[in-house]
Formats: C-alpha cells, sequence, structure tokens
C-alpha cells in the first residue's frame, strides 16, 4: 500500500485531481469528453499518415497536429503526475506506461529521426480510451463478460490446448502428405495451415493438391466446424447461469436480492417476500 | 403530437386508409399480398438491368417495366399521402422517405440521364417489403429478437469496441511487420487485413509472407474464432432468459410462480391451479 | 386415408413386410444392415466412376458394379411395391420416388447413353439412409433437433429475411463503388460477393480494391460475424428450453413425467411424488 | 484386471512410482514440470529441424538435442516399465504406445536413415503433455466438456450424418453445373468444395464460375451459416444443463430441491436449511 512517496493534494492539485480523475462534475466530464477526441483525432492522424498518397499531400499538416497532440498529452501526463498523490504508483500502473507510451514516440523521433517503429507504438493510444470507459456507465457490462470469461479461465485454458494439439498433429501430417512442392515447407508452415483451416478464415495462400491432402482437409475442417461450439458453448453457459433467472425483488427485512423467480422465503434470512 | 396539419379521412379517404395501412379486412390483404410482388419484381428488373447480356437482349422490356413500376409506386405514394390524417408527418417517417426514394430515381434519371449511383439506389425498395411484414404474423418474433438484441446493447457495445482496438493495435503490428512489399501499404490496410482475419473471413487477396507475420496471425485467428463465442454467448443468454419455459400463472393457494406451461398443479402445495 | 388401393398381406408378402419395412426381427435388422452397405458402396463406385484416372483404370469393374447394384435396387423397388398393403400411395411417397430415383438413372443411361446429368442423380441414392435410421434408435435425437429447428421457423425467417436485405443492400452498393473493372460486373454478382463476405466464406474470387469498397466491406464483416449470433441464440435457446430441467421422475399415481427438478407434487394430478 | 503380470513394488520401485506416476509429492511435482519442459522443448526442435534455413545453420546442435531427448525419453520410458506393478498393462495402454513412439523413431532412423515419415511421428510427443495435465487440477474441466460432449453423442452422429448428405448432394449438383473446366474435376473434388464452402473456410482454390453455380454456392454458403448453429446449440445446451446453478440441497422441512447455491432457508417454506 505504502509503496511510492504519497504527496498530499491541496489547492489547484486537488482541484485537478477532480477534474481528471474523477467524472462526477461537470469540468470532469467535459475533460474526459475532450480526452476522447483528442485521442481518437490523433488515432486518425497516425492511420493516415501512413497512407502514402496522403502524406504526399498533406504531410506537413499532419507532422503538425501530431505534435500537438504530443504536447498536449505530454502537459495532460504531467498533470496526471503532479495530481495524484503517489505519482510513482501511478508512473508504474498499466495506465501510466500507456500514458507514457502516447507521448514518448514522437519526442524519441526528434532524437532518432525516421525510426518508424517508434512511430506505430502511438496506435497504442486506443488503449487510453479504457481508461475514460472505466468511470461511465459500461463498466458493469463489461465486468459482466469479463466474469463471464474469467470463470471458464480453465475450460478455455483446456480447450486452447486440445485445439493446439490437433493443429500441431495435423500440421506435421500434412507436411508429410503434401510435402514443400506444394506449399508445405516446412512443419511450422504446416502448423500455420492449420491454424488457418481450423479457424475456417482461409486465405487459401496454401491449400491442398493432393487427393489424401484434401480428404485430410475436409477431416480438419468439420472439425473445426464442430470445435467452434465448444468456447461458445462455455461463455454462453456462463452468461445465461449469471443472467436473471432472479427476480429483482429484494427481501423486505434483509434487503438481500437475487431470489428465484418464484421464491415465498427470503433465501437469506427467512422473512417472507 | 401535433406536429404536422392534421387531415380528417372520410369518404374515399377512409375507404383507401383501410386498405392501404391496415390488414384486416380482405381488400386490405390483397393490397398487401399485390405490393409485396410488385416491390420483388421491381427488384428483379433492376438487378436483371445490371447484368449486361440480359440488358443487351432485353433492354427495353426491363425499362417499360421499370416504367410501370414507377408509375405504380408513384401512384401508391401519393394515395398514403391522401389517405393519412397527417401527410407531413407521414412524409417525414423513414418509411415514408424510403417509399419516395422507391420512385423517385427513375424520374431523376429523366432530367439527369445516365446517373448509375441514383438507379442503384432502387434497391432499397427491398425495404419497403418490412412494412408489410410489420401488419403480418411476424411482429412478434421480430420484436422478440430486437428485445433480445436492444437489452443486450451495452454488452455489444462493448464487444465491438474491444473489437476494435483488437484490429487497430494489430493491424498496426501487421504493418510494421510485414511493410508495404507484402500489401500491407499503410495502417489502415492493416486494419483491413485484420477485420478481415479476425471475423474468420479470409479473402486472401493480402496474407502475411514473412514467419513473424504469420506467427503473429496465427495469434488473431484463434482470437478471432474464440471472440466469436461472446455475442453468441450474449444474444443466447438474452434469449434464454426470455424464453417462455414456465407459465406466469401463480398458484392460488401458496403464491408460488414459475410453474411448468402446462402444469395442472402447483409443484409447491399441491393445490389446483 | 383410404388413397390408393389396399391389398390384404398374406403368405410371403406379410413376411417380405416383416422383413423389409420393420426392424424388429433379426431377418428385418440383416436386411437393414445389408441395405445400408450396397446404399454406401453404390454411392462409393459413382464417385469413383467421375475420377478420370480411376475410369481409366477400373471403368469396366465400375460398371459392372454399377449394374449389379441397379439390378438389386429394381429388386428392392418392385418387392417394395410388392409387400405394402398400399402400392400407389407407397409410390407416391417421398421414399417411393427417392427409390426409384435410385434405379431409374442406370435403365435411362441404356436408352440415351451418356447423359451424364442422370447418372449423377443416382447420388440421391444418400437419401435411402435416412429410412434405414429412421427405424433406428437415432429417431429421437433426431426429432429433438427438428422439433428445435421446427419451433424457430418463424424466428428463422425473419433472419433469413433480414439476411437477405442486408445483401442485396451491400450488394448493390459494391457495384456502385467498384463497379465491373474489379470483378462487381452486375448487381446479382454483388449480392454474391455479399453473401460469400457476410457468411464469412471469404473465397477471395472477388475482392473490394478501392478503399472505399474496403471499408464497406469491413461494415459488412463485422455484421455478419455479430449476426451468426442470432441463429446460434434461437436454435439454443430452443434446445436449452427443451432440455432436462426437468426431473426423470414420474408420477406414482399417473405416471405424467417431465416435473421440475425439486417439485413435490405431481404436476398433472396432484399426487406426492 | 489380472491381465499382465504383477509386479510388487519395494525399495526404489516404490520411490520410483511416487514420483513418475503421482503427483502428491514435491519430487513428483518437480518430475512432471521437467517432463512437460522436456516434451516442448523436444517438440520445438522436431519443429526447427523441418525448417531449411534453421537446420542449415543449427542442423548439427538440433542433432544433438534430439538424441539427448531421445536418450532420456528412452530412460524415462524403460523407468516407467519398472516402477510399475504391470509392466504389460502399461505397455499396451495408449500412454504406453505413446511414450514408445515418442522415442523409437530416432532409433529406428539410425538403421533406415533418411526415413522421413518416421521422423515426423515425433510430433505426437505432444499427446504425452496430457498423461502430466491429467494428474493437475484440469482434469475436472477436461471432464465436464467431454461429459457435455459425450452426452450429445447422438445428436451429433445425426447432425454429422445430416452434413455429410448435404455435402454429397450439393458437391454432385455442382460438378454437374460447373464441370471439369471449372475446377470441379470429379465428384469427390466437388464434396472438398462443398465442404470448404459449408463450413466457411472458403479457399478459393476452387469456386463457381458460372451463374447458376454461384447461386447454388449461395444456398449452401446461407446453409452453412445457419447449420453451425446446431453443434453449438446442443454443446450450449448440455453445458447450461450441467452447470451447477442450483444446489443438491433438500429442505429439511418440505424436501423441495432446487435451491441457489448459498441460499439460507427453503424458498419454499422458509425453513432453515
Amino acid at each position: 500500500m505504502a509503496k511510492g512517496r504519497e504527496v498530499e493534494l491541496t489547492g489547484w492539485r486537488a482541484r485537478g485531481h477532480e477534474i481528471i480523475y474523477e467524472a462526477d462534475t461537470p469540468a470532469g466530464k467535459a475533460f474526459d469528453v475532450a480526452l476522447i477526441w483528442a485521442i481518437l483525432l490523433s488515432l486518425a492522424a497516425v492511420m493516415l499518415e501512413s497512407v502514402q498518397s496522403v502524406e504526399a499531400r498533406w504531410g506537413y499538416e499532419l507532422r503538425v497536429a501530431e505534435w500537438v497532440f504530443t504536447v498536449l498529452f505530454t502537459l495532460e501526463y504531467l498533470l496526471r503526475l503532479a495530481c495524484v498523490s503517489r505519482p510513482g504508483q501511478y508512473a508504474r500502473s498499466f495506465f501510466g506506461i500507456v500514458d507514457l507510451a502516447a507521448c514518448l514516440p514522437t519526442w524519441v523521433s526528434v532524437v532518432i529521426p525516421g525510426a518508424q517503429v517508434f512511430l506505430v507504438v502511438r496506435t497504442i493510444r486506443i488503449l487510453r480510451v479504457f481508461r475514460v470507459l472505466k468511470l461511465a456507465a459500461y463498466v458493469s457490462e463489461a465486468e459482466a463478460l469479463m466474469r463471464a470469461l474469467r470463470s471458464s479461465r480453465r475450460k478455455i485454458s483446456v480447450f486452447l490446448f486440445a485445439l493446439f494439439t490437433i493443429v500441431v498433429v495435423f500440421g506435421s501430417l500434412m507436411y508429410v502428405i503434401e510435402g514443400p512442392q506444394h506449399g508445405f515447407t516446412s512443419i511450422p508452415r504446416g502448423i500455420y495451415w492449420a491454424i488457418v483451416t481450423l479457424t475456417t478464415v482461409g486465405y487459401g495462400d496454401i491449400s491442398p493438391q493432393t487427393d489424401l491432402g484434401q480428404a485430410v482437409s475436409a477431416v480438419i475442417m468439420v472439425l473445426g466446424y464442430g470445435i467452434l461450439a465448444v468456447p461458445t458453448g462455455i461463455v454462453t453457459a456462463e452468461l445465461v447461469s449469471a443472467a436473471p433467472s432472479v427476480s429483482g425483488q429484494a427481501c423486505p427485512r434483509c434487503s438481500v436480492e437475487g431470489h428465484d423467480v418464484g421464491a415465498v422465503y427470503c433465501k437469506a434470512c427467512g422473512a417472507k417476500l
């Protein structure tokens, strides 16, 4: 708990904290909305910059916009550091790192110009939108989905491992059957093909040519088609069992909720509902 | 409520309203059936006209048919305006605009000939079928589906935003890994590829060539395959919880609810329902 | 009920009916098993005959096998006609027509040689396997699936019509956006592309080339991906509501089954369970 | 039960059994973890060896690693034989054969050098991971999935047979419609295409060219898209009905069952559970 130096927030810092970190006040809400727009616009600028024809025509304007957003995000990052009681803890948190990653690449590109990889890192700015959403009404919905996924974590692990086994076995098999002359140049490439097929993506960049290879493919396709039922079944079962087969009624004595539709007595305290 | 001038319907107008807007009388039903046929035939004519070989041989007949349908739909539109108590409100409603869009393009094409875009607009005539269906028995089924979709609106928003984040991050990543020489000419194109892959469509017009690119693709494919479980789970859970497996009846003696559809005695106290 | 001339079955005919139409006796079971093998082998022969290299080497043997199967199936058809009390009704029934279609094409090919289309009709022999299965233990499972599909018939109709509307609107749109030079040569072809994309098949024989076309494609892909949840949800909800949330217990007084898990009194007669 | 000669385990053999076959002791756990790493590393070595460029550079090191793993797995196999009370039964069991197959190919390749097929057999080493998982906490989750699949075994059989019928009928149909000049060179190839399309894989190596062929394709695509709902529905319904949303506890006063997990009072009579 006590990691990082704690700073007491007074005056403009307390006010800043209210605006930046909370969404209850009009100023806080306005800040959030402005931030989402800034993030989305800066994201659009990064994307457009990568398009050759746009870059050729609007390159200067995009670079100006990029610097405006970078300065804004850098100011925001410094403000966040200033208006939080434990700056060290914030800087090391997931969103602290994302916030830094949102403005750092542009500054770095001044020192090491033309480092394309660094500039693409800016697209992770999109992750910052999640922070704003965290404050919004969507949080309970997202949590319901996350809970369903988390409580079926183990079933999904078993499923993924079974999937991995199938693609390894079928990928190796096809490497032997089809061989390098039909595009299956190695076992990893065979596994890549097996994943493309099992997930029903089916690019067609590598496809079986021999009769035996096509027969084996048919098996893996039907398998993949059927296996798709398993994760769906897992997640659905979780969501169904979490869904209101319970009434919205609260106990008049102990206020416990979540009673079965049709229950007569409170299941927690025994009072008549 | 009071927007638009209200007209009282008497005489042929009241009769017209009954036939055009309602489906209870034999005349009303006959009108609906005739309308569906006219819509579907006019749609077929529009489609056939776009086929070069058919156009070359039957071009004249198709143009005649098109004018017949256009005149019919224009008459219908004028009748609808005449036989409704608030013509202004109708003209501004969704179906009012669709009805206008069904006949306008052909008239416009006289003034501005060869405007292909305008002619294709005519395919939105298909939306008019929904109006007729609105009066039919399918409405409750469609409503059950819409309700399930609407009540999972927020979960679906969260899901779509997560999807968007995944394709942006993976699209940018692949742009860096594969680069323009393998078809990933810009970040938006990388995102297009990510959507094609994540949704398991897999055209194969752009596909990863490098080893690292194929490995990252494998991850996004399995991800897309698994993620598909989420919207399915959401909609299914809604439909399951909405499905009437229990009747709404309560026991007259003990007030227990949740009896099976078709139960004769209360399952909790044995009283006759 | 009384359609077709009724024949009383005595002697060998009654015995034949028992063997051919029923599966309770050892002879009846043996007949069914032999029939399934004959159907599957004749199907394999039809398929192999269509393969050029096999036909070149084993053509004579396959033609002999074909005639053996045809004679067998013809004899079986005549026997079925002889051993049923209403031959006319049988001949007009679905399986009566399938049985005739199983042997007729080969006889016809003697008169009109080389009529490939007629020979391919023989593959509908596979439908005959369903008749044998009808007598087997799988019938209740198949019925559960059919019931789920039938009771969601209307929801599926609404869904299919919505699907049809989407592909018509998007197919027309892409015809305008991409045009004939990118493979979208007509509206029907645009609709074909929309179906290939919406169902996530994605051949890649036609794929969008322009930026706007790719953006619209992305929308239809995500739509198709999400829409897939709807039929799955419909069928699953039906199967779930039909599944045993009821106990296997029968009422000791009236033998009614299908009580809720946890029911205390019989819901049909009120006796204590 | 008494098949195979039984050997009493004492001294180092009893200790070995504890380490190799059980996972309760620290030594047993360490052995399992080491084994998983050895299996995964040997698998990586087999895969890398099949990549031409890696083989050219690291061929010697990979062959050395391969021999180290082979010797290790051979020793493990001999130890397993020595530390089990019924060696004969173990040798004939599924995992006994897999264990032997994990080390045999490399030894065989000394006698018959260059037998590529034998070397690929080594990838089935991955199946050995399942043995280790069997001892872990994932077993109950895997069992829940297997149970759901097993209890819907019959429904899945009916479904697969219906699938088979559809692809045979549509495959033959397309062979007639499209013919050899568009890639449909035989009925089996037509069936291969039908499977590729129905499962929504869609390679695009064979795709319909004629208008009629594209119309028939559209039907099979929508069919395949909708049919996907059936296995998903089956598995989900099983998982939902198996999910413990109600406890197995009965009310001590009124014997009502089906209480919520965590309920304290009976929902039907109010007695303390």
